[in-house]
């Protein structure tokens, strides 16, 4: 089955905002074992719209329509797919009575231009929006499907996985079930994971489990796209492929599906009784931002302390200065552990490497990590200019603190060391 | 001139990178006064290529294509141009010797695949790429002319600059030069600085200067788009309209063009001899993390600390707990300018506001300032939900310190504010 996106909007198509809607609705596509064949960006006007809807029409099975929906003159989704399928529009009483409720709730009146977004092309299938006025709808046009969807992007996300993909799974034959399990990895470039997860789809009874990765430095993201007639099949399907991975990638796994580095960070602790300073250089606190942005961490991470080299970190937490960096590290923690109250503190130093020419061609971190009863210090150096290091040294500290909490080795080497 | 952007490659098309090439061409564009009247995804596909190829020659004048100039088997960008332009792909010598040129200085032998990259249309006009090793070119199929640009954003957007968009605006027939002057500024929203702004554009002698606005909160950025048969009459066309923006937007103009918040506030210290020490609840560390990541940030830039309440933060810097919010701020800015040694420090305290049903309406801020003689408090409740706060309570503290050092008022009311 041939699918098209079709974006729609003068500030998509002007570059004013950046086509994230696009990408998210390609991948999760892809995800679910679809295809994108073409993709359409065209600005809020009657003739564009229109040749873009024949076009589409004609290259595609399925076109899914993004924008174009809300309450202003400048949306013509509905006004144009009623033009291109020769219909004409008619009102959806039960979608004006929801978004009527909907102010209604909010003791507002609904603006009189709000009606325009219940009226759809004749013949069409309604779509539902549970969190906005924005109603999606699905039309016929040359004997292609098109299935329009807002472009708030919340709203557009809810509606393609609740309403569009198990419509376009129907239609293209692929009854079932999907899901889309993630592993989340440090340490690991996307090449080596490739390798170590050869053969990895086959383990699958039945097949049906599509392996990919996506990178984001330092993080890689390996992802199992599954899909069965049922739910108790697709777990049949996926059980054996994840704990293959599980025990191929081993401790190098930081986290899964939703979670993050910092959220299972944060939970070991809270399980623990535990709680966090952190004193950073370098990284421009880096370690505490990310700790900060997970809901709740200010029951577990007490205090950060970002400083501009060592001696500032040394002075702010009242240490003698120390000729090693790994003792300094270490002495550090155990003055923040102390002066925080906290059960655990953390410490990240580094210096950038020089090379014969002058450019940075890495960084020597030292992590030191102090617990209720031990202390551990991890050096490494790792490849890479500033920004690149910069990710990598707050990555690795919040790993050694994940790996000392859940019990596991701190000094396994990384593909992103220098040896 | 209708202008069409053609992006190609499988990693575009299928979501996995998100298309950032399209905005950045689809705004340079516009800031040059060109208009971007289609945009279209397709993959590394010889038959989708060519039938992209046809159809954008039918509706442009002019088409940009980005990405699929590489040395490996799936970049198929030279070979479909010719066939489209029904002409052969001929060596083109020079760009060979560049590439085993650019080879040598590194001491490494050319990959055969390389010479691919020097195989263009034949006739084709040739546009250099100073930083890489895929040269772009230009080809006319079925009347239109056709750009052929790089995927690799860095070297995009120097061919775009220095080669395309001079040809693009000489095929317009807009002679001359451009120049795009920004303004960044916090506390005005977008639609207030619109109407700030009414009639602005006129004030330029003869017209030829476009305003326009992007916001990213809590910073909005105003843009003038300027062209000009050469320099001199464009400085002439952009004196008076920037002098008129600086007086209307006043204070409120946090810097301009590549300036941010961050390295003005960190020049205005170093010009005085300054240096500064953060203190940071709520915010996570951000202010300590946007001054870190500027160049250079470590010789003033001494200390942040990173607190997840008042308490942590006042047993870190070892001052007494304190009733008042005001109070506390003063006192913990006075104690942690002593022990860094800074000339100045920043505090800044958050307290969500929660409305009758439970929601957060807003937060209160409280920023403490200390400088070298004068000690500065402001108090303020921004509106918005968590994260809408953190952002404007981090800048509105930075903000604070850069009116501090120039001397400007630093309790003029923000459009954010609740009053």
């Amino acid at each position: 089955m041939r699918i098209e996106i079709l974006c729609t909007g003068d500030e998509i198509l002007t570059g004013k905002t950046i086509n994230t809607n696009y990408s998210h609705i390609a991948q999760r596509l892809g995800e679910a074992g679809l295809e994108v064949c073409w993709g359409t960006t065209v600005g809020d006007d009657r003739a564009s719209l229109l040749t873009a809807f024949r076009q589409a029409a004609a290259r595609a099975d399925a076109v899914i329509v993004n924008g174009g929906l809300g309450p202003t003159v400048d949306d013509l989704s509905q006004e144009m797919a009623a033009e291109a399928a020769g219909v004409h529009l008619v009102l959806h009483e039960p979608w004006l009575a929801r978004m009527e409720a909907f102010y209604a709730r909010r003791n507002r009146p609904m603006p009189a231009n709000n009606r325009k977004q219940a009226m759809l092309p004749e013949g069409a299938e309604f779509i539902d929006n549970p969190i906005g006025t924005a109603c999606g709808f699905a039309v016929t046009i040359d004997g292609a499907r098109f299935y329009f969807t807002p472009g708030v992007p919340r709203e557009m996300r809810r509606m393609l996985d609740e309403q569009v993909l198990p419509r376009l799974l129907a239609k293209a034959g692929l009854q079932g079930v999907t899901r889309l399990k993630r592993f989340h990895s440090f340490g690991i470039g996307e090449s080596r994971a490739d390798e170590m997860l050869a053969g990895i789809e086959a383990l699958a009874p039945g097949g049906g489990v599509k392996l990919g990765f996506q990178a984001h430095y330092p993080e890689l993201e390996t992802k199992l796209a599954i899909r069965a007639s049922d739910q108790e099949e697709l777990d049949r399907k996926l059980a054996p492929v994840e704990a293959e991975i599980r025990r191929r990638l081993g401790n190098f796994i930081i986290a899964e599906d939703s979670e993050t580095l910092e959220t299972v960070v944060l939970s070991a602790l809270r399980a623990r009784g535990g709680s966090l300073a952190v004193a950073e250089t370098f990284t421009g606190g880096a370690i505490a931002s990310r700790l900060s942005q997970v809901a709740g961490a200010n029951e577990v991470f007490r205090r950060g302390l970002v400083a501009c080299d060592l001696e500032q970190m040394v002075a702010a937490v009242g240490t003698a200065a120390e000729e090693s960096r790994p003792v300094a590290a270490r002495a550090v923690c155990l003055a923040l552990q102390q002066q925080s109250g906290a059960t655990h503190a953390l410490a990240v130093l580094v210096r950038m490497e020089v090379g014969a020419e002058g450019t940075e061609t890495g960084g020597a971190i030292t992590i030191g990590l102090v617990g209720s009863e031990t202390t551990t210090v991890r050096e490494a150096r790792l490849v890479g200019g500033r920004d690149w290091v910069r990710l990598g040294a707050a990555e690795m500290a919040l790993d050694c603190l994940r790996r000392h909490l859940l019990g596991l080795p701190t000094d396994e080497g990384l593909d992103f060391e220098r040896r």
